[in-house]
C-alpha cells in the first residue's frame, strides 16, 4: 500500500492514525460485536461517542458553555438556508461576499429577507478580503455573514470583521481548527465536515443559545429549525453516526498533537514553506494578496497554460494528487488541511523547485 | 473478535462482507493512494462509484429510466417536508396513519397544505394496516402518501392501496430491497439508508422525472427542491461520499446473492422461522395481526413484563443484542433485515425455546 499526498480541497486527507483505528474498528468497535455503522444511535455506546465528541470539541476550541454544538446533516449548503429562517428576526442581513460561497449563501438568503451585500472583493476575483474595519453595516441587520476561509481563492480573513455590535455568522467550513478561534465573537460558527475534520455528509453548527428560536415562520421545515436539533442532542433522527464517530477520532488526534495551539504552529510552518518559495520563484507565484494568504488552500500559478498543465500531470505522477486549481481561478491549488504532514509539503516544494530548475 | 446477532431496528446489521471490504480499503481503495473518505466527490474514481451504486440499485430494483435515483441528505425525516413543498401543487394530500412516522410525515405536511388523514390504525396502537382497497381518495388530491413497513410496530402492507389514480408516495425506510416492488406503482419511492441498506446519513428518493417540478414556491431551501438534486446528479454539493460508497457495496452483495427474488425467499423464510414459533408457543405471541406481519421487524412478548426484561437481559448476555421493543409498543422486536444471517434467526428460536421451556 501507497499513500499519496492528498491535497485535495475537500472531501479531503484524514490524519492516517484515525483511518488505521477506524480499520481496525470497522467489525467490532471495542468489544461491542458490532461496527459503529452497526449501532443504534439510541444506545448508550453510541451516545458515549457523540458526547465526547462534543466535548472534545469544546476543549479544542474552548466553546463557552452558553453555546450548542450540534452534529447536523445537508453540508454547508443547508446552513445558506437555515441561517436567514432562522436567524432573520427583522428580514435584514448584511453579507460580505469573497467567493462564490459567500455568494451562493447571500442569494439564499435573499428569499428570506433583506439580504444586502455590503463589501466584496469580487472585482479582483476574489483574489484578497476586503477592509472590513469600517463596513457600512444596516442598522436593522439580523447579523453580518462571512467567510472565513474560502476554498476556491485561498483567502482568509485577517482580522475579523467589525460588525458594530451586530451578530456574526461564520461558514469556516475550511479553516475550523486549523487555529485557536474566540467563539464569542461569533453568534454562529458551522463547518462541514469534509475539509478539516472527518467525512462528508456531517455539518457541525456552534450556536449561541440566545440565538435558537422558537418563534420563526411557522412552515419551517422541521429539520431546518435550529430548535429541532438543539433540544434533542442532534438526534432528532439518526444522525450521521459514522461519521460523527470519525470527527471525534479527529478531534482526540488534535488534543494529543496539542490542541489548536499546537496545530496553528505546525500550518504556519508548512504553509510558509510554501509562500516563502513562492515569493522567491522565478516560475510559481501565488494568487492572493499576501495579507490575505490561506494557511489551508495555497492557490499558486505559472504564466504558462501548458507549463501548469505538465506540472499537474508530473506531480500526479509522483504522488502529489488533486493539485488542479477550481476551474474559476486555474493553475494549481495545494490543499494543506491539519491532516496534512510537514513532510508532504516539504516534498511538494523540492518538487516544485526541480520543476521550475527544467522548465524556466 | 466476536460479532453480535444485532436485531437493532436502525441503524443496523450490515453484511459481514461488507465491512470486510470496506475495512480492507479503509487507507487505499483500489491503488488510489486514499480512503473513500478523503476523495474528492468530483473526481473521476469517486464519480464511477456513485454511478456504480446508481447503475446496481436501478439493476436490483428494475427502476424504470424515467425514474430519478437520487443520494440525499437528512434522513426519512427532511422527505416528510420535501414531498409536501415538491408535490403539493393543488395544495391537497391524502395520508394513511400506520404508525409514529406516517404520523409525523402528516403532521410536517400540514404545515404546506391541506393534509388530509384518510386511513389510521392508530385505535388499535398501530398492530395491523387498514383496509385500503376502497379508501375515500380526495378528489383534488396531489398524492397519497404510504408507510410501507411500520418499523416501530412490525406491519407491512400486503397490498398495494387503491389511490384511484392519484400518485403514490412509498416511505420503503425499512423495507426497500427486502422484496420485489413494481417501482411503476409509485411516484416516489424513497428510504433512509441505516435500516436495510448502509449507514445512517443516506436517504435514497427514486422519483418520477415528471413529478419533479420547478414551479414551486420560491422561498423552497435549495437543499428541498428535487430539481436540485435531479439536475446535478446528486453533487449540488458535497454528497455523503462514504455512505454511498458502502450502500454501492451493500447492492452488490445483493446482486451476488440474486438479487431481490433471491432475498425474498430467504427474508420469508428467516421471518417464518419466528412467526411459526411465535404461533405454537404457550409463552411468547406476536403483537400485530397476522395478515400485516412485516417480514423484517419481528414484534413479540410474552404476558410478563418481568419475563420480557429477563428475556432480553439473558439474550443479550448470550449475543444477541438489542432486542428490546420501541417504548411505545413494549416487549420484544426482532429486526432481521437483508444482512441478519439465518442462523442469527435460527439461534434466536432455539433460544426462545430454551427460555420457554425453563419459564413457562
Amino acid at each position: 500500500m501507497k499513500r499519496v499526498y492528498n491535497f485535495s480541497a475537500g472531501p479531503a486527507i484524514l490524519p492516517e492514525e484515525v483511518l488505521k483505528e477506524a480499520q481496525q474498528e470497522m467489525l467490532d468497535y471495542q468489544d461491542s460485536g458490532m461496527s459503529v455503522m452497526e449501532m443504534s444511535h439510541r444506545s448508550a455506546i453510541y451516545q458515549k461517542i457523540i458526547d465526547d465528541a462534543e466535548k472534545d470539541l469544546r476543549t479544542l476550541m474552548n466553546i463557552p458553555d452558553n453555546y450548542k454544538v450540534l452534529f447536523l446533516q445537508g453540508g454547508a449548503t443547508t446552513q445558506f438556508s437555515m441561517i436567514p429562517m432562522n436567524l432573520m428576526k427583522h428580514g435584514v442581513a448584511d453579507y460580505i461576499i469573497t467567493g462564490a460561497w459567500a455568494k451562493k449563501a447571500y442569494q439564499e438568503a435573499k428569499k428570506y429577507g433583506d439580504a444586502r451585500q455590503i463589501a466584496s472583493s469580487e472585482d479582483k476575483m476574489f483574489s484578497y478580503i476586503p477592509d472590513v474595519s469600517n463596513l457600512d453595516i444596516s442598522k436593522d441587520a439580523d447579523y453580518v455573514y462571512m467567510v472565513d476561509n474560502n476554498t476556491i481563492y485561498g483567502t482568509k480573513y485577517e482580522n475579523i470583521p467589525n460588525t458594530k455590535g451586530k451578530i456574526l455568522i461564520n461558514d469556516a467550513s475550511s479553516c475550523i481548527l486549523s487555529e485557536p478561534i474566540d467563539v464569542t465573537k461569533y453568534g454562529v460558527i458551522f463547518a462541514g465536515a469534509q475539509k478539516n475534520i472527518g467525512p462528508a455528509g456531517t455539518v457541525i453548527v456552534i450556536i449561541r443559545e440566545d440565538l435558537i428560536r422558537k418563534d420563526i415562520k411557522a412552515d419551517t421545515p422541521i429539520m431546518l429549525r435550529y430548535d429541532t436539533h438543539a433540544e434533542n442532542g442532534s438526534m432528532y433522527n439518526t444522525p450521521p453516526t459514522y461519521g460523527i464517530y470519525i470527527c471525534g477520532k479527529v478531534f482526540k488526534w488534535l488534543l494529543n498533537l496539542g490542541g489548536l495551539d499546537a496545530i496553528y504552529q505546525i500550518n504556519k510552518h508548512k504553509a510558509n514553506l510554501l509562500y516563502d518559495y513562492l515569493d522567491h520563484s522565478k516560475l510559481f507565484y501565488g494568487t492572493v494578496e499576501k495579507k490575505s494568504r490561506s494557511l489551508m488552500n495555497v492557490c499558486f500559478k505559472t504564466d504558462s497554460e501548458a507549463l501548469n498543465t505538465l506540472f499537474i500531470k508530473e506531480a500526479k505522477a509522483l504522488g502529489f494528487d488533486n493539485l488542479k486549481g477550481h476551474r474559476s481561478v486555474g493553475g494549481m491549488r495545494a490543499s494543506i488541511y491539519n491532516a496534512m504532514p510537514t513532510e508532504g509539503v516539504q516534498a511538494l516544494v523540492d518538487f516544485m523547485k526541480d520543476f521550475e530548475e527544467k522548465h524556466l
